[in-house]
């Protein structure tokens, strides 16, 4: 199963993406986020984004999501801080964040592998909302 | 100048959401969150939503940015409460919810028009993060 990280600017968001995605594949997929940073203001930190990749992580598996493209650095250094036959199996998400986290949880339930995943997660760009 | 509501099923991603499209716009903006419901689990509520219209409600006109589409008919009920010549100036954004917002706010916040809000919030899905 593949394991999912929210990398927000926002504590808020990152949590609040997690609840959600957690609901709609029904707690069965490990689910880590990481928002903000110590002084409570709106940033990334790698540190944290290290622990949820720490927490998320499968031998499946890992997709990231990310809020807003200042944050991908971060995302890298934090990944780069992982073993390195652990760092091949994490992959970074250009999804829009709120969407493409739900998608992939809901696809990674579905015991879909790391590519799919991450496919139909990027796919969620085109998601009609209003019909 | 254009007001912009977040409705999420999280309160957290709602409020999140908020605090980042203030920030990118130097709280400038009449910028409204309406997440959750009363029992502080995930869903939309009509009522909150017409709140967060008031809120944000400018003779300019406001955009809506929605996180799932289940949350489209509490914002459509939400807007069928407005006095009438209110509701023609509010605008269902199909945009994804954290990208789409931020780049509203920013774009409101250089006086544009509602139509020019709402293109260049739906033009976030074609956003890239990771370059």
């Amino acid at each position: 199963m593949i394991g999912i990280v929210i990398v927000s600017h926002s504590a808020k968001v990152a949590e609040g993406v997690k609840e959600m995605a957690e609901q709609m594949s029904q707690g069965r997929v490990p689910i880590a986020a990481a928002g903000g940073v110590d002084d409570h203001t709106l940033g990334t930190n790698a540190e944290r984004i290290l622990t949820a990749l720490q927490q998320a992580y499968t031998p499946d598996g890992v997709l990231v999501l990310i809020d807003l493209g200042s944050a991908v650095m971060s995302t890298q250094m934090a990944v780069e801080m992982l073993p390195q036959e652990q760092q091949s199996r994490v992959r970074l998400s250009d999804a829009p964040l709120v969407e493409g986290a739900i998608v992939a949880a809901v696809e990674s339930s579905l015991d879909r592998s790391l590519e799919e995943v991450h496919k139909a997660a990027e796919a969620a760009r085109q998601m009609k909302k209003i019909l």
